[in-house]
């Protein structure tokens, strides 16, 4: 099983386009890490652009806290918005896969939840390609 | 494999005592979603006392980002401090359980930088037992 859901587009960093097209499959971006200066403040360390997005489907969250009460542990879906360290051209937007879920917790009632968090978020990462083309 | 490590306080709803032990093991709270706020605002839902931490030890962090790009998927830790639905008196605080980096990458050079985040949180939540009896 795959990781993450992602795509990598030929554009400037901006992770507006997708916050957008999450929002347009449902997703509100409830919190925002920006790890690269979080770790340049904390460390001194450096690297490239690397935004963490929590995005969350609050039908979807509902009905997932009303299956397991502990599923917080696994929310939100992350979206993580990152420069390509290997071209500076690149960037890379990747979304947890939901059957996370489902594999972590050994819960099948989670399955159709997840199947309609992928249903959304894979066409929410998909049309980035075309807005980034459309650039 | 446990979802998470966690403890139920016999104690008032607050997260100061769960940031402050988490502080203690070197994890920064960077995020934190009220989730009987959200579903309350977005679907008029109610649930319990429901608070979900994104708790973040930058070394750790920088070490998981060197070995494996896409962790950031899997970060920050979440830590729950939700009231036990079953009794108003209990309130759960649960860490999710880093091995599940592991597991859900099958990376094993993550293996002893999970170690080390279970090293720290598990004391976390332990040391929780004792500021809440002390109470």
């Amino acid at each position: 099983m795959n990781l993450g859901l992602s795509t990598t587009l030929h554009t400037s960093f901006d992770d507006a386009c997708t916050r957008n097209a999450l929002s347009q499959q449902g997703f509100g971006v409830l919190t925002e890490i920006d790890m690269r200066a979080t770790l340049e403040t904390e460390l001194g360390e450096t690297m490239e652009d690397y935004l963490i997005l929590g995005a969350c489907n609050p039908p979807l969250a509902h009905q997932a806290v009303g299956i397991d009460r502990q599923i917080g542990l696994l929310l939100p879906c992350n979206v993580i918005v990152r420069r390509d360290p290997t071209s500076d051209k690149g960037i890379i937007v990747g979304a947890m896969n939901p059957q996370l879920m489902v594999q972590v917790t050994d819960e099948p009632a989670l399955q159709p939840i997840a199947a309609q968090a992928s249903a959304k978020l894979r066409p929410a990462i998909d049309s980035l390609d075309h807005t980034a083309s459309a650039y």
